[in-house]
């Protein structure tokens, strides 16, 4: 090509995307330029591509993505640690970039800052196409937090962790200590995985895992899953099964269905708190009884993205489960990114955890 | 009378309540007898009288109580601190007496121990009359935490300490730092009146006070609320008056009206609490969006009555507040033991906040 990278820009709903090549833009204080070496196609790529959510248009899609620094701000920039950045360094970064003296910052509630730059989401303008993860780079702006990704970890293991991963350190973050508790884990895809395994790996005792498709919910046991329920069970029969291991103390709904949560919410033990990360589509609205949740003195909290110190404990967790658990083989198809079309394609029909891309 | 004591027996939902004279019993360890100095009428209680509620029968109601310790058992009771109590101590205790050291008092939720020991609420025996509030003494069982009440509180606002403020003590734990937050009261009863004060008593920057009744709404303004808020207006014209102030960030419903409840959380500050106590009764279902929850980041947590460490927190907050809140104001009619129907007539068709029974 004759420019210095290229972008696959999304247009349309299910129209091919666009490749458009662009030159590397200078960089301000505080940015830096990656070379993307993996990317992964997140269930909400998806969502924006089948036009199943509101997606700003033209835009570069993918944020579950890492890369090697090729180019710094002259005045350098620092990682989530306040470390130097190198070029060459392999780094994830949070799926935003914002302003960490803003208001909602100081909140504690950073992903809602205004403004908020949101990779892999914002309307490209002329000079400012590298967004997103479908491309050769990705500029990063200032505000973004970066992490370098540790050696032992592979490209198909670490580029999750920027979306699904720390999205699940955020809802174990919510739920508060899980040492000797029950977890029942709603949705068994890669949220619902990951969140299988960290909450093991945090101290959960029995860990239960309820999805519609048999087999997605048998997967988990090999992510730290101690029990499979059939979501088609009445809450009934989901209790049978759950008092039988002592009750469900924290619920973490990764699947967005109304009558999953609502099931979930019924079967939770008093004192119970469930975390709700799944909702993020339109769905029925939820019925629950206040005087039910009251007297069961139960917990209901939402997440959505989540605060760059979950993308931290989600490295950790990482670089230390890594060996436990084969999330390596979640990235079950891998295609080059002139076959991005193609490679949405398979991961809509295929229901494949996860599609890689390589774009360089 | 023949007998050392008298209790008011309530057998059947609007029958005149029944005296019933009996013997003090003999103390087993731990045990304490105080003859009651004051006890006022719950809400609760008229939803027992009434026949809102299921009620065990034959009980003893009245759980908002306080009294003189007239008798110890032979190896003394300390109090909640430790302390050693002495005949004439004037105390509270809690409205249920539980094993310290069981499953449910480890896991941070000792109101539902079982078995749990409920004043005010328990069938009695023959032998076990004394175990609420509408009596001359009531028998204090092991497990009860016991305080005793600063000099400096008169009888009137002393008494709703062990319902009303230690329940809004324990939604003021569950809705966290209230430091530079805009609270909404929803209800303005007694357990409003009290969330109103003891959220400006512990840091809330602007204190909103909802009900239906203008006149009880504006009464919050005695007690702390900076601004009342007329039930019946729409999501849309609450949320103009809240957002002309910043919003809301906490939520404390003491209404258990559903459509109340939906009008709380709708008008939630992102990244808001709404801590819900008042749903004690049927109402019909909640009906909340999901995704909402989710991207607006809420959180949702039910209360039912409290834990000791609430009441210690409710009584150093009067024992600081009570120059400063007209809260003796709250209790407007006072009875004797032996007009118990009539008072029970006149809280229930009044709307006062409290009707007090002197029974000694």
């Amino acid at each position: 090509m004759d420019k210095e990278a290229l972008a696959m820009v999304f247009t349309e709903a299910e129209k091919p995307f666009s490749a458009v090549e662009v030159n590397i833009p200078k960089l301000k204080s505080g940015e830096a330029i990656v070379e993307i070496t993996y990317t992964t196609i997140c269930t909400s790529d998806l969502h924006s591509y089948y036009g199943r959510r509101c997606a700003h248009v033209p835009s570069v899609l993918g944020h579950e993505v890492i890369g090697r620094i090729t180019a710094l701000a002259a005045d350098g920039v620092a990682d989530f640690y306040g470390e130097s950045l190198r070029i060459g360094d392999l780094v994830t970064w949070s799926v935003y970039a914002h302003d960490h003296s803003g208001a909602m910052a100081v909140k504690g509630i950073p992903q809602k800052s205004q403004p908020l730059f949101k990779y892999g989401h914002e309307r490209i303008g002329e000079n400012d196409i590298l967004s997103g993860g479908f491309a050769t780079h990705c500029h990063l702006r200032k505000g973004t937090d970066i992490f370098k990704i540790p050696a032992e970890l592979s490209a198909k293991e670490s580029t999750p962790l920027n979306c699904t991963h720390a999205t699940i350190a955020g809802a174990l973050r919510l739920a508060g200590n899980l040492k000797n508790k029950n977890v029942l884990v709603i949705g068994a895809g890669m949220l619902g995985i990951s969140a299988c395994a960290m909450s093991k790996s945090n101290g959960a005792d029995q860990v239960c895992a309820m999805d519609q498709t048999a087999q997605r919910a048998e997967n988990t046991k090999r992510f730290g899953a101690d029990k499979t329920i059939d979501a088609s069970l009445s809450t009934e029969e989901v209790l049978e099964i759950t008092q039988a291991i002592g009750g469900i103390d924290v619920v973490i709904d990764t699947s967005g269905s109304a009558a999953a949560m609502e099931k979930g919410l019924n079967i939770l033990n008093i004192g119970g708190i469930a975390v709700w990360v799944g909702a993020v589509y339109s769905e029925r609205n939820i019925s629950i009884s206040a005087e039910s949740v009251v007297r069961r003195i139960l917990t209901i909290k939402g997440l959505h993205n989540y605060i760059p110190e979950d993308l931290a404990f989600a490295i950790k967790f990482l670089e230390a489960a890594h060996t436990q658990y084969p999330f390596e083989s979640l990235v079950e198809a891998d295609f080059r990114l002139e076959e991005l079309d193609e490679a949405f394609k398979t991961a809509h029909e295929s229901g494949k955890y996860r599609v890689g891309i390589t774009p360089n």
